[in-house]
């Protein structure tokens, strides 16, 4: 049970988390705050939030459970907002799409990483954004990684899990470190593949054409690259070191595949495709 | 009116294009060929095709309108063995994805590109092949292009046009070359992509954490690659020069986002995503 929940940014993640535990009766006072008070009047309105109050550090006060929700090029200067207020036994976590570089803002603002804060990424998300896009059951069956630090506390994790749990979600650890790893390859280089090849294609002479004559193949693909552009950027940076690595190894891999194919390579292409369509196919009946 | 039609390769564009035409009387008898038997037999019983015969050039005898449905790599083979056998004033298409290709193979059967030919290119298709997954309607709504060669008779390119639009698709027109950049573009280079991503992640050790954890975006993106393998080998080396050059294009491009990401270019990378999103946001309500 959490007496007073303090949400800093109440957007879609943040709100339809608000909304969740509402339903779910597991929290008293519902606090939200952000730097745009339109917002919040209306996350009040639609009663996901109980009040606002636009002073992130007296937002905090009293609170047992504060949730930055915030984009990730935000997170440095809120935990520095709230870190003067914050109550002795409150638990500090976050939803960011990276978790070292939170880590990293933390102990900036902190001084160290401090043993209440329990990273977490609830990987959840539409295509659209706002508290207006919030609702119940976003999370559902959805994933929840929780990245504790070493410094994190039994008691604070326990309780992030605990309040998780409670939106229907699938809850699973692993450090920091690997989060960004496997993140970066899963979710934040498919991204720039994705904006990389709109991006490319945009800036061909035939563009109009192009687009006219996109088959369906091409609008799954690029589908992604709808996605915020200021989050994304947000997550290039943040997430850097992994993605590189990551993109690194694509372009790689990339680079042989266009050798195979200028040097007309039949056995080094059908080797990768069918590879290829193993592995997906197999994965995908197990996921 | 096609009075006989011979269809080499009934699979599932085949399949379907003999079904539409079936259905709205255009036809009078349907001839079905492959190496296939046991599909040929199907085809019959499906009632898809009225006949058939595994010797592609008795197949021939007779028809009118002959429709080359076979992958891109047995096109000369099949063009080399019908040549002989090919009525006067027969015309013939083929449905292949690439279309250079097609007529180089044509003109080393014929030995030179015959004013009978009409290539085309069907953009339909699901995960599911072979006749059994034929249907009516399947190009309903879709696109096809026809890419009359310099050579083609103006009556033979409009009795195939008359022959798709009977099946409800939308018909285009342009230049072989100009196809086969397009289509590397919008189709060739995006699986290209995919394939080489779940290449990439397969072989990267924490693979079976990485498709556990792989969020939606991830599986949009690589859906297409469970595609057929040999059908997308074969595309490769069919339209090598053209998606040698979109991909050598995109990789590019993907260095210099790589770069901007490593040096932590902040409007380098925002106005990557910001021109891309603008982009396939314009595009995808147009189209």
């Amino acid at each position: 049970m959490i007496k007073r929940l303090c949400i800093i940014g109440v957007g879609l993640i943040g709100g339809s988390l608000a909304r969740d535990l509402k339903r779910e009766k597991l929290v008293g006072e519902v606090v939200g705050s952000s730097r745009n008070a339109s917002n919040l009047k209306r996350a009040v309105e639609l009663g996901v939030v109980d009040r606002y109050d636009t002073d992130i550090a007296a937002a905090v006060i009293g609170a047992d459970m504060v949730v930055v929700a915030v984009p990730l090029g935000a997170m440095a200067e809120v935990f520095g907002a709230l870190e003067s207020n914050l109550d002795s036994g409150a638990v500090v976590t976050d939803v960011g799409s990276a978790k070292g570089s939170v880590l990293k803002a933390a102990a900036e603002a902190f001084g160290a990483v401090p043993d209440f804060l329990v990273p977490a990424h609830p990987i959840a998300g539409t295509e659209h954004s706002g508290v207006d896009a919030s609702m119940e059951g976003l999370f559902r069956d959805r994933m929840v990684i929780i990245t504790p630090a070493a410094q994190t506390r039994a008691d604070a994790l326990e309780k992030v899990k605990t309040m998780w749990q409670a939106t229907g979600a699938k809850i699973t650890e692993m450090s920091p470190l690997h989060h960004d790893e496997v993140l970066a390859a899963t979710s934040h280089l498919p991204h720039m593949l994705a904006y990389t090849l709109v991006d490319v294609l945009g800036r061909m002479e035939e563009r109009v054409e192009i687009f006219r004559y996109a088959a369906g193949g091409f609008r799954d693909f690029t589908r992604i690259a709808s996605s915020d552009p200021q989050m994304w950027h947000d997550i290039c940076l943040a997430n850097r070191d992994a993605l590189v690595h990551a993109l690194e190894h694509f372009s790689d891999d990339l680079g042989e595949a266009i050798d195979a194919i200028r040097r007309g390579d039949s056995a080094a292409i059908k080797s990768l495709f069918t590879r290829a369509k193993a592995l997906r196919d197999r994965y995908t009946k197990n996921g």
